[in-house]
């Protein structure tokens, strides 16, 4: 049974008290639970940082294990070019890497840059809420079935 | 039963023999049969059309109808804002719209405009080649179950 | 009596049920009798299409009669060099035409185009509703007094 | 019977000989008399000032008064910002604010700023030449009726 | 005998009427009697629409026959990215594309836009008035020769 | 004891009635009158203008006198050069210069420019409401003390 | 007694050393010492760090106990937005947060970024070295109160 | 003998005291004497002033009794299109209009914005000090001569 | 019989050794060879150099002998004015002026100016290979008749 | 007596036939011979050449030489930055350069750049036709005086 | 003898699998081997960190220490504002900084930004593989002499 | 023995007299007898030239003769695209080039162009001095070796 890894970048272990009226009230352990539960025979492995260097050592290591892997890089989608040069290597071993944000991001007006990660990823999914990574999962357990 | 209509922009009735290195050999009736089955409890409705005119009119029927729409705009995606127009309808009626793209329109830079049909989509899913759609009609399905 | 041309780009056969806070709830129906009742003595012909080839059709018959033209471009006004290239002719035969918009298209800031049309236009009047119509009708009859 | 003020940015006073080629050889007092005698039950007050001081003060005024306003900001246009800050007001109090222009300043391409007032503004009315004035009162006296 | 379609893009019907010190009078049928007179051994067929849905199509239709294209987009080279679509499938097939302009139009400085069109053309040839479309029949023929 | 100039731009005299819901409902009087209370030991002197030159007269004058200033440029932050050109004799004569405002322009997204006064200014503080001047006043009598 | 967090970004704990021409001589341990001096009744509580994970905790923590920030993002100013994303948390919470820097920023002309973080501060303290701090801890003590 | 109006914006009349290092020890008087010198046959005529409206005024008075015009318009030159179109009617009447500056504004880089007075102008003096004025001066004379 | 000058810019004496999988294999004096012999009454004079100002001789040349010109301006394309300085003149005296190129300039995406002589030039033809000498030449010779 | 060198940039020889109506029909040795009468006391040596390196050698003759310079840098203005450097040495050297055109170089738009040159020359006198030469020549002579 | 410390940024641990084709095959140790063989004089310490806090606490050891760094600041490159006001300490300090990329970034185009470290570098090398960190040490030796 | 091309760009020559505060005060003759020295088996050949043609020329004769080049382009890194294409050449042909610097372009804010040469080279070293050339030299005479 294929493991898949389901990083989440800065912030996210705040998810269901920041901002719910944009990101839902659901925690990131909601989503997870809600996420192995309507995908049964995956092997779903969720974890969360802050520190961009940590997300960078699950990149190297979903590598070195070919593990597919679901990111939902948050803040750092817009400048953190050294994700974007770990998640390259995946692109280049075959590994599958999906893009994920639980809101449109084209919508946040603010941000003058755009996903930096979003060249390297095999797809994007955006703007459907838990459902995001839940779609994701799917995908990639339907395609290495 | 919901309709879906799955609504196709400009040259996608080419599938299959443009670029199929790029966009696979799947014909758009192939995706639509594959979609079909692997959604079995959906009434999904495809169409295509070149003509801008007669696809902001699909939408117009969609807002009437309150039918929840799929929507690949192809090359419209970069400056068709008479679409954009269209597609607002929906989100203002509460019906979903979720644009689809078969490839990760971010690898193709020669384009200098980005979607402007996402600003007013539910949501986003690009990369998945056929899934895209496939993801797109279940994720309606599901939503509206 | 002079006939007087009001034709109307996609999604304006909408009117009434689109976002009726920001364009109210008349529809162009309502607007048409509404400017022929308040400028008795004019010939005012409305035509409404989502089609940019039926549009740029109404412009040349315009030239070819030599009848002023209210217009009012909808999406259009962002992209449609094609519509502009028609319109100059107007401009070349020494015809009126007026470019009207419902509302104030200097808050539309999603928008990064402003109009192609207005360098061919004899005047622009926007942000008056309905008004903005009369407003045109109204000149153009004078003007040709 | 309301009043309307009708204010003049700088240079406008200079109206019939500077470039009359393209602003017509019809001075400000004439197009005064003109409108007037159209809209004969409006009280309408011409008022023209270099200062843009001055030009405040006068908007203060219609704050304070609640008098509607025409205005043509002429070279203020593009950059007064303080100017802007004066009829922001008049949008907060509900006093309408029509920015009128002789000829459409989208065909003035040497000026890299376009109308730093019309954000705040009711309307716009620009290319009529004298008769921008003569609508944008109309408009007022009757949506004030 | 190579049978060449010389598709022609919206206002092209006009030609002949439309600013003539610039565009020549002779109208689109002149062209093609003069086209066909001066390169006598080629199967030239003339075609104009403002459609861009049929154009499309058109482009479609010598994909599927392998018809060399001779292509004046007019206003449909600022931005038509479904017609680069369409086009794209003559060059991936390896049929010749030859863009064409009346006029040279690098002096039309109020466009932003260059074509979106050459960068899949085979070639282009721009401001030879009439002589532009005899040039590119003629090249067509001498290389398919 | 060392006299403060507090000099304001145009419109500051409206404070209390213009956006109320943005600049609080205090008046100019009534932030004078609370900053002389809460720092004592000062000689603050406010002043107002709508006029540019007489701003920049006053300008000259705390030059002459080697007065310090708070000043709240308003609308003239934007573009008035002609006051920074006043402002930059302050830098050269080592007076102290503050800029303040009442609300954080970062957050005035309509307009292109940021500040043309910060680049000679000793310091900045926008924000805090009427509590801006305080804090300026009191660096500066601590300063200077 | 309120707690304050007085929060400080990359390369400020070298303060004293790196500069002193342009940021003092003064350690952050001194401005530390000298800001709890002069506000005595304040519970001011200073930390450093170069890590941005580190820095997002430590705000993720003025969340949860309620405590206003005194902020130097120092160099992340310019890109962090992660630092911004945790930072709003703080303006949703209704909890006060003063961006201060010891330099005016505006001078640093070899950044192109401005602040991505004033957008979602309560005000901006700038160009006053260590006063900088004192006067930011001393209006959250008041406004406080 | 012709009247040549020399106009000098604002803060030219702190000339001396302000940056000297920079703009020489000379007052605009001294300056005045020294035209006056160096042209004998001229009568020169200087004034300053700081308030846009005036100058504009001074123009006006210029294009009256056609005097020739050398102007310095100091930090207007950078925005004050007011100047610049009161300064256009000198170009529409034919007389001449000299710009001067005492340094080379190609160096002050801060500014964003270069002359919007250039283009109407005769010709542009810059980088002589006071020699500047005698130059523009010494053309006036001899091309009137 | 008229005299038509083929000139050619920096590099192109390489050709046949430089990249020949995008400008063939062909020398320059192949080229001059098949020119020649495919438009049998004309004189055409081949002339190659890297050297900008004999390039602009040659053109000063064909002003005073007032002879037709084809020019390959190569890498002198993007940047040399001094170049359409000089091809200025042809246009001025009536001189036809062809702009060509070898490859479609299109495609070379890392320039970043387009060409900065097709401004001045009659028209242009690219992406022919050695053709786009022949379609010019013959084109001459045409219209020269 | 000092010997002035009056260096000229490319098609300057051209001068008298190249569009006469913007440059005159003076030839460069009319306009050396004008100066030179005009300025009696003067050693004045005019030099033209269409070559860059010829050029950049007489600029390095004039810094060994100490010989002032009047440069017209023709095109070369707008990106010969190799003619920069060269002219920087003379800054370096303490040894005066002007900078002439002989029309204002501000109102031809169709150029992207500007000087490149200005940045490094003393002053640039621009739009006075052959008298900006004199001009020149005169500032440098009684400079040296 | 002196110490060199080499200080490498993100993903470069992963060196040697991560694109071969492009940054060679050998492995972070095979390069370090290879430079202490190469220069056997020095004391050269390579360091690897994916984290951005721990290679600025290197700088700030550098600094201490007065140890001349080799920096391949990676994906940092693009953007670590931190990272250079750490650098910015070397430079003060006049210890030399030797910024080195193992491929020639001008051809990575993807990337916007070019590096924000070079500004405070005394020199960089780029292009040469694992040379190009031979080549710094070998430099900072022979300059230490 | 390899020979190696050093060639140096328009006022090199001037070396050891231009800025010695920056270039140095060695003149490029006291450069190229430094190389020779601690490069002992090199055969290097230095040259300089202000003409760009005969700097092409030299690179011709690089490529035919396959000799490795270090280039200062000098003021040429800015616009030369003549000298791109010919260095172009050089990378078809697997010959190296070294793109030298003696200091730190990255700092000269002035120009808006970086190299365009970067993207043919080979690599690229800069800000060394003189030692620019050796490591230069160096790496290509170890790597041939």
């Amino acid at each position: 049974m294929t493991t898949i890894l389901v990083l989440n970048g800065p912030n996210l272990g705040r998810l269901g008290t920041r901002e719910p009226e944009v990101y839902g009230s659901e925690t990131l352990d909601d989503i997870a639970a809600a996420v192995e539960a309507s995908v049964p025979g995956a092997d779903v492995e969720f974890r969360q940082t802050d520190d961009e260097a940590e997300l960078i050592g699950w990149i190297h290591e979903a590598v070195d294990r070919k593990l597919p892997v679901v990111l939902n890089p948050a803040a750092f989608t817009h400048y953190s070019y050294a994700l974007r040069d770990a998640a390259a290597q995946l692109k280049q071993a075959g590994v599958p890497l999906v893009e994920v944000h639980l809101s449109n991001p084209h919508t946040r007006e603010a941000f003058r840059h755009t996903s930096v990660i979003s060249g390297v990823a095999t797809g994007v999914i955006a703007g459907f809420g838990a459902d995001s990574y839940r779609l994701a999962v799917d995908w990639i357990q339907r395609s290495r079935g």
